[in-house]
């Protein structure tokens, strides 16, 4: 494939990137693929479950990020991946992977992804989504106590102790590698309306008339 | 005319909006018209050129900002209006007006219309340029050393004494009422082909086949 728009987007966790980017996909069907960081969490077959549960998931580390740019990599250049499948109830990676073809469009998201210098550099067009921390914060809440089963207590100890430490030393400084910053992600229509206009533009110069 | 694009662009003093706004219009011709805030400075008639010269120029009062927006819903509305014209070296409104025509889309600039809530609401897209404050209080000093011809411990009691606090009290809170926040304004070309492509989208939208 020539010519392959790979769009980043970013975010702290409950910014509301999952939205946009969900809003953003719909209607270009087959022409956008997507890569997820958090599919490439790192395997740990070497830990028992205990150990691995208290691992801190919110640093860069926790991630395969060279596999992912490797993957990206070979989307660039025409190839199929076999993207890993993470399994968050085991906390660890599973045995299943998922084939993603190149597409004219590639959205990679993460909320670490702009910290990585090389994964940036693939990226043409990066968008942080930027959401105050507090209401972050309620989104989280609602959606690891309500979706998740989770004790409330255990995600306000979780934020304090790695997700805001994280955010404020990984997260917020990558802001800086973004070209461009949306304010409440999901219901910003005005940001997904631009974006979409661009994709818009993208598929249809890339489009062979016999396809159309 | 049916259907305007009004697009706001607003940014602190040095943070490369004029840029991003020339950008912006390059190819674009008679499709584009602008308003900049700058000119609705209101008029001081009243005062000596002393007085003029020690007002406050950073404060949203500064502004006759309910005539900018009567024109800016006049030119929605399909009519032609009467830009007033000021001159900075006389700290004051001239006699003169420029005649503004509706146009397709019409760029409202400045840097504190996101701080009035009437006339973001007649915008369709708002767009904040933002650039650390300390390069654009180098930009600060060139423009007003080099090309103002003014001397350097002017410029930083200025900016000390109104730019700066006046920034903190109205431009950084008006950011919230931005829909996009561009980083680093003129040099960033991916925030400029995203709002170019919705711009070009906008006019075709809007042409009639006989006009094309």
């Amino acid at each position: 494939m020539d010519n392959i728009l790979v769009i980043g987007i970013a975010g702290g966790s409950g910014s509301g990137k999952t939205t946009l980017m969900k809003n953003l996909m719909a209607g270009f069907g087959d022409n956008i693929a997507v890569l997820s960081h958090d599919n490439y969490y790192r395997a740990h077959d070497d830990l028992p479950f205990e150990q691995r549960s208290k691992l801190n998931y919110d640093h860069p580390d926790a991630f395969e990020t060279d596999l992912m740019i490797e993957h990206l990599k070979a989307l660039k250049a025409g190839g199929t991946i076999e993207c890993p499948v993470y399994d968050y109830t085991i906390h660890n990676r599973t045995s299943e992977v998922t084939l993603i073809q190149p597409r004219k469009v590639i959205i990679v998201e993460g909320i670490l992804i702009f910290e990585n210098k090389e994964l940036c550099k693939l990226m043409d067009i990066k968008i942080f989504v930027d959401t105050d921390d507090d209401v972050r914060l309620i989104r989280r809440i609602k959606r690891d106590v309500a979706k998740r089963g989770r004790s409330l207590q255990s995600v306000l100890t979780q934020y304090l102790e790695t997700v805001k430490p994280m955010h404020e030393q990984f997260v917020v400084p990558s802001k800086k590698n973004a070209d461009v910053i949306v304010l409440e992600g999901g219901k910003n229509l005005v940001a997904l309306n631009m974006i979409t206009s661009q994709i818009q533009q993208h598929i249809q110069d890339n489009t062979d008339p016999s396809e159309a």
